[in-house]
């Protein structure tokens, strides 16, 4: 391994440390760049050669998040080629990619409304990626004009969102429930934007 | 005025400088004793006259949210009775109230995915409540199943708070398109849930 691929695994180091820090109990904000060398096994001067600083850190971790969240999208788009219902197989990928990533949508959620103005843009700018792929991806399947499936799919995100954000907190269980809701709720947008598109 | 209407007197007065003090780079959980004690113009120790803690000044100020929102669903269907489209008023409503107490609805916003379990817990009843009050309001003006319309209720609320997250930081030019898409966003949801009712 030569010292650039060296400096990159420090650097993933460091964003995992992270990550594995922003629990139920702590936000980004109230993080210590301190703690955050000490998670990731390095000294606290050594965080200086891969980020700025500890907001340069947050910014990562927000755009990180966001690249997951893509790559959860194209893993749902793969498994409905493979058959099955759009909506039941997207809700249960992103389900199963809350449970397993925890402090990655927590991320999100708790950023998109947190203090930090600069890390609010950020979230937004990835929710709005989201959002975009979806909506060609709407285009595609239900062949509805865009300023139609923008909305259509900008609300299926954003009740996804909510339901991901009551999964959190949630056993099994209630998680079931979150998601038979949330697969219902996704229904009716589609076919009221259907609905709203052939008037 | 007696001894009791100025004890209540001074409490409102210590919730309303907690609002106060919420604004978009202060949360709940950053927010000192002392602090909220000088901006309401009392010493620090009287502080415990009224609340046991600065958490119990907390809750208190999730039910006072909560009992806002109620009173402005209250509004809008006043508002409704007096002729005009439910989702058209109850959006406008809803926006008029968010740009008047923007440090009210933040609260909710915030805490509903902070980093205070008992916070957190506080605001889904809050919603919950709303979203009651709201699935009544379907049934009665729809004339749904309870199942179908508590779904639609809970759908319209996510869509309508996601809505307003983002009218929190927007001008008024983006704030009203904010308000066009969601109220097109929540007739998906309505034509949606009544068709899949008739079913």
């Amino acid at each position: 391994m030569n010292r650039q691929e060296q400096k990159l695994q420090t650097r993933q180091r460091i964003v995992d440390a992270a990550f594995s820090l922003l629990d139920e109990d702590k936000s980004l904000s109230a993080m210590s760049l301190r703690e955050v060398a000490r998670e990731a096994g390095i000294a606290p001067t050594s965080f200086y050669r891969h980020f700025g600083d500890i907001n340069e850190l947050g910014l990562t971790l927000v755009d990180e998040a966001g690249l997951a969240l893509r790559q959860l999208m194209r893993q749902a788009r793969q498994r409905i080629e493979a058959g099955g219902g759009v909506i039941d197989i997207s809700v249960d990928t992103f389900m199963e990619f809350i449970t397993a990533n925890k402090n990655v949508f927590r991320l999100l959620l708790r950023e998109h409304t947190g203090t930090s103005a600069a890390f609010r843009a950020a979230v937004v700018r990835e929710i709005q990626h989201f959002i975009e792929e979806l909506t060609d991806y709407v285009i595609l399947q239900l062949k509805l004009p865009r300023n139609i499936a923008t909305m259509q799919a900008e609300a299926m995100v954003k009740l996804v969102f909510s339901a991901g954000a009551e999964a959190l907190d949630s056993d099994d269980i209630a998680r079931r429930d979150i998601a038979a809701s949330v697969k219902l709720q996704l229904r009716f947008v589609q076919y009221g934007a259907v609905k709203y598109a052939s008037r």
